[in-house]
């Protein structure tokens, strides 16, 4: 396996300067962070079986109330979400098929509903830090806007490691009902930042001393040959038509490609998601710290 | 990276016996084939921009018809649909965007449909060894029935490189519209079996010579620790709620994790093909034949 790739290229400062400060004219208060989470994550919507026992076992928002539709088997990933609904003291209220069935907005609910606080939105200071000391691993989203495709993305990611993910702020909400459940659960474990531009969100990680290691099918380096720093790294991804944007890969550390094998000249963007961070988690579980 | 697995393990012959004569009770004349066609493998309808343009692209089957959406701009891949099917010849009708919504089976079908004749089936001995010589790279699909998966596995393993898919035989079609879609193309690129039991073709698989290698989370052996055969091998991946089924999981000749690090205890059946058929494509990268 040959080593190149970040270290050799221009790193920046690891957290040195100004860093700590929030970005200009938007002050972390209670106030703006409440504002901010209406207008950004969502996430107070989650549908299907997997993500709703996610949400309760995970504990990290307030739950409001489960709904189910009355005439299921409760065994599996539905009892256990009946189970932990009662000794959370959260409401399950139980509404016939038919009623359940306008109520749910994603394609596939499997029964079951939850409504629960919005997903609190976090700085990329925080996301560079991680409170646990962990080196972070970010999973950064370049216009994937697919909302199926960010939560496959994100439940891949949460099981590779990774520590927080970045979106790039649009009109809707992000965490919609449908990547809620596309996610799995991960949305409970991954924590999100949501910022204006992607390309300003890489220079602020640069700053902070994270590496970035942008995902384009262009490049001539091989994901494979990239030794990615284990301390610190994002792994920036773009949209399926478009790829990378220019600037956004201007800004990475290195630019890496997947080498395609067969017919076909692109993969679809959860798929890069999970070949690019399982890659990032096989070396950091093999590379010793430095 | 240490080397273990296949190698080591209870190897059968490659090639021996008489393994070319087909199932006991199916003689593999035309007539059998195309009744087989129609009970089986399906993808006559194709729908969605790239996966109707790697069709016309691919020509490995006659495409009766293609229709359009009126009132679209006819730029990228529409545009490349249009001019490809002027140059085979193959009618193309636009329709009003009402009808065009009432025609199409799938969620998104981006304002084009196909009508092509149906996929062929192959032989588990035609996919043991592939026409252009090429040491052959299986994925088979062990319970894995949502076609939006099957789909997007097919797609992600044709770019790692894949000569060929196993699938298990249900009561209905397994490239569904919906399948075809999310395959963008990758269905007129892979060899599909379609086989009565997963277990007798890993045995028979076994028999030709190709090494099969289950993906389950409960083995204690990582996939990264394998080193793969990459003259023959076949990566077999079960269902995401019940992952490999007890009898498949004993007849492949090893079974490796792929370690998750987050919270979540399972991944999406097309992220565990995504990641594991590009951990074998890099193997078989990077070892030399032996």
């Amino acid at each position: 396996m040959s080593s190149q790739g970040p270290r050799g290229g221009n790193r920046r400062g690891r957290g040195g300067g100004p860093s700590r400060g929030h970005s200009k004219g938007r002050p972390p208060g209670d106030h703006e962070r409440s504002r901010r989470q209406r207008a950004g994550l969502g996430g107070d919507r989650v549908e299907g079986r997997q993500a709703v026992r996610e949400l309760l076992l995970a504990g990290t928002r307030p739950v409001r109330e489960v709904v189910i539709a009355t005439g299921q088997n409760q065994t599996g990933a539905l009892a256990q979400v009946v189970e932990l609904a009662a000794e959370l003291r959260v409401p399950v209220k139980e509404v016939a098929r038919t009623k359940f069935e306008s109520m749910a907005v994603t394609e596939a609910p499997q029964g079951v509903i939850a409504r629960a606080a919005p997903l609190t939105e976090h700085d990329l200071e925080d996301l560079a830090r991680p409170p646990d000391g962990r080196p972070p691993f970010l999973l950064v989203l370049d216009g994937v806007t697919d909302p199926g495709n960010v939560g496959a993305a994100l439940r891949t990611a949460e099981c590779a490691g990774v520590t927080g993910a970045v979106l790039g702020r649009h009109r809707s909400a992000h965490i919609t009902p449908t990547a809620a459940k596309a996610a799995a659960g991960a949305i409970e474990h991954v924590p999100m930042a949501v910022v204006p531009g992607i390309p300003n969100a890489l220079a602020r990680l640069a700053e902070l001393g994270v590496w970035t290691v942008g995902l384009d099918l262009t490049s001539p380096t091989s994901v494979y040959e990239i030794s990615v720093a284990e301390e610190a790294v994002a792994l920036v991804v773009g949209s399926e038509g478009r790829g990378l944007s220019r600037l956004a890969r201007q800004r990475c550390d290195v630019v890496a490609t997947i080498p395609l094998s067969g017919h076909l000249s692109s993969l679809n963007a959860a798929a890069a998601v999970a070949i690019g961070c399982f890659e990032v988690a096989r070396h950091r579980a093999h590379s010793p710290s430095d």
